[in-house]
């Protein structure tokens, strides 16, 4: 194979001076009324996320896709799914396909079948997966990352609120020493990427990091200086730039943040139903908001 | 609503004698080559599906079927699988969707909808979820359960061979002491269970656990009286009966067993085409096998 999508998209965000994912977790109710009234959900949300891709693809390099909010809406629902994948790639974007799928090895073979692969029926750089059953479940997903290019982003620390209900427990460590779960399962995902670091230093095997546990995210940056970062949680979930600035390294590079209902809504705070300008708007601010956060830190 | 899908699942089980699961990890390369050659995959595995459910659907109460082999098929596999969940729900069977599903909430919320409600694109009776995120990733799919009578299976202990990587590790309790992540995790899922307690004495939140690992199965059904244990691993990956006997409570329940492949792919033992009857010859043999198994213990 020939560049690996983690070395992409580092690249692509340098080239955009902007480290936002787009957050296409669509639901018709995020749209415009005069959009969505009155029209079948799915043919409406395709528009809806195609307009935002074109208007944002020069400024965001990258976009993550909520399977959930499609498989809600079924055969169509996946059709969208597929066809917005389909899109951003076509636009330049790099994309995340946000499934967190997870099984036992053979099964996660089916998955990787599913996403990972130049033909698969649903194509994306990157998928998010949970990492419970251990690596015979991830295995499936590095071995055809390293046929495509591809990577993936474990669970770690995730953004919502009972998060640490069990990614805080402390957990004996080898040497009898104490520490949260969290980290726990950091290290292996550091020690799984191991023999997938790119060109600047990444690994394609990378973790998902929320954007609400300024602590936690500092902390794991400091242990895991090959695995790349996705951080949900900005803006609507209520992490700030600041809040998350500590999951960049010492060159301001290291992360990629998600922003899905601050986009995706923005048209809602404007009272204006041009949402992909209201969209572009906020990416715009978001990104120099990041920027400002990254320099400071 | 009216009543719980743990109660008519029980039932099933008594009516039938049988505490088995079908399952559908259906995959090309399982059918009868005749039957697959030159085919369109999708046709073809739906077609195998019914033809299996018709002819199980008298002696095998329950079917669990693995949304990552039709995930791999794209749009075609999607419609299959929500065929084939529509089929078996016809013939009577109670439905569980293998999707291992886990976000923060108001992803969850989505993902209920996709699968818990009588009238979701691909609705199921229950649904297998990872709680890596903790409560409120699973709050939304409880709640979708109190109003359809729907379930969940959490994984707890699951039956592949690096399971244990970080399902064993041990974590330290509120009162200092250490015990492995699953019980932990076992217990959490016991709690949010109470509220749901059917008529047989156990409830809508139920839990995973691999057929592989005869002790730790056997402590946590003494832990989690009231929790109901779905329990793959049997036959292809190596469980027998009387390992997994110690899922099952004094009175013989508590558990659901789940076999796919010795199932599906029982005909090329027997070198016939005729899938159909091979399947339900094993399926036979393998109720009479965990029955045996049942009353010894």
């Amino acid at each position: 194979m020939g560049n690996k999508k983690i070395d992409l998209l580092i690249d692509a965000i340098e080239r955009t001076g902007n480290p936002t994912a787009m957050g296409l977790d669509t639901r018709i109710e995020y749209l415009p009324q005069a959009l969505a009234e009155g029209r079948n959900p799915a043919g409406v949300i395709l528009k809806f996320n195609k307009a935002l891709i074109d208007s944002l693809a020069d400024v965001v390099p990258c976009v993550k896709i909520q399977v959930a909010c499609y498989e809600m809406l079924g055969i169509e629902g996946m059709e969208v799914f597929r066809d917005t994948l389909a899109h951003a790639r076509e636009k330049g974007m790099i994309t995340i396909a946000d499934v967190k799928r997870n099984d036992i090895g053979s099964t996660a073979e089916a998955y990787a079948a599913a996403y990972l692969n130049e033909n698969s029926p649903f194509t994306a750089d990157f998928v998010t997966v949970n990492a419970y059953l251990g690596f015979d479940g991830i295995k499936p997903f590095l071995d055809a990352c390293e046929k495509s290019g591809g990577g993936i982003f474990a669970l770690v620390r995730t953004s919502n609120p009972s998060a640490g209900e069990f990614q805080d427990l402390e957990v004996k460590d080898k040497d009898g020493s104490l520490k949260p779960l969290y980290e726990s399962v950091g290290l292996k995902v550091s020690e799984w990427g191991k023999a997938s670091i790119g060109a600047h230093g990444y690994s394609s095997m990378g973790a998902v990091v929320g954007a609400t546990w300024p602590e936690e995210s500092k902390k794991l940056r400091a242990l895991l200086p090959h695995t790349f970062f996705l951080v949900p949680g900005y803006g609507a979930q209520g992490a700030t730039a600041k809040d998350l600035s500590g999951c960049f390294d010492k060159h301001g590079r290291g992360a990629v943040v998600n922003a899905s209902r601050s986009l995706l809504c923005a048209h809602q705070k404007l009272k204006t139903g041009d949402f992909a300008s209201a969209a572009r708007d906020e990416a715009i601010r978001m990104r120099d908001d990041l920027r400002a956060a990254i320099i400071a830190n």
